[in-house]
């Protein structure tokens, strides 16, 4: 007999590279099990033109951008707190829909670490609300302890070694 | 005055997930750059419906099917190691093709520590024939140290919780 769907909660945290790109990933590899997928940008800056979000519209994946950028580029402190808490709402309207099997939310992690939104709050909604079929990926540095607890899948992406450290600058279609 | 391309060599290693993935989103992300780009999958089953496939094959993706499974389940061994060494003569025409930007060899460093290849002479081989603008993405578990001396970007995917502890199976859409 088959196994159940047991939805579960990643998180790829750490100072390494590959925390939103194994996202990527399984974006890409869910979406061609004809899943339906949604990922949510909490930080990353609405300008730009990445290639992730070409190939995430040419697959077909739902893609919202929420962030105005990182806070130490930020030059409102409460307008990028309130974008976060916007970002944050939709995420909810998504997760409690329950209309998709997968549901990224990049660079997540930010809003708790710099308490845009309170930890505990988020995960006690998300222990009442994310449908239990659901799988939620959650990515970003410093991702706090309680929500690494309440997750089921954690991996840290730990720098061994970065081509920044020797002076070579991001590149299009690697970076971004 | 813009920075000239200068290809990376990223290794993704580690016991953790995300290599693989992490590899994905890469060809995804320089794919809707309109980047030439080829993954050659050294130790994956060539049958097995993946859903990473799916979406590469729709992206336009160049992708190459070599492993015939891990050894742990190889039922010939001679086999297993003549179809590694066959994918390593397909991923050096490609690499010294000159006509992609990023080519990505998973499950690579396999075929090193099992040493059905010579590692100092497959860096040699790159040191000499990989063109200075490609960028060689490198995934697997025991990256040998040679490797990681010669590569520009290195992240180790550390397991800090995974869901096959706690006896949940692997999922379609997720794991494959």
């Amino acid at each position: 007999m088959a196994q159940k769907p047991n939805g579960l909660v990643i998180v790829n945290t750490g100072d390494g590279k590959g925390k939103t790109t194994a996202a990527l990933g399984m974006l890409m590899r869910a979406r061609g099990q004809d899943l339906h997928v949604c990922m949510i940008q909490f930080v990353k800056a609405e300008t730009g033109n990445w290639g992730e979000f070409k190939s995430a519209e040419a697959l077909g994946i739902e893609w919202h951008k929420m962030g105005d950028g990182f806070t130490w580029t930020s030059k409102d402190m409460d307008e990028t707190i309130a974008r976060a808490r916007h970002g944050w709402q939709i995420a909810q309207e998504k997760i409690a829909s329950g209309e998709y099997d997968l549901i990224v939310l990049d660079e997540f992690t930010y809003t708790m670490h710099f308490e845009w939104l309170i930890t505990q709050k988020v995960i006690a909604w998300l222990k009442a609300n994310k449908p239990p079929e659901l799988h939620l990926v959650i990515t970003g540095r410093s991702a706090p302890e309680a929500l690494i607890d309440y997750a089921d899948l954690v991996t840290e992406m730990v720098k061994i070694k970065h081509p920044f450290d020797a002076g070579i600058k991001g590149q299009r279609g690697i970076e971004f």
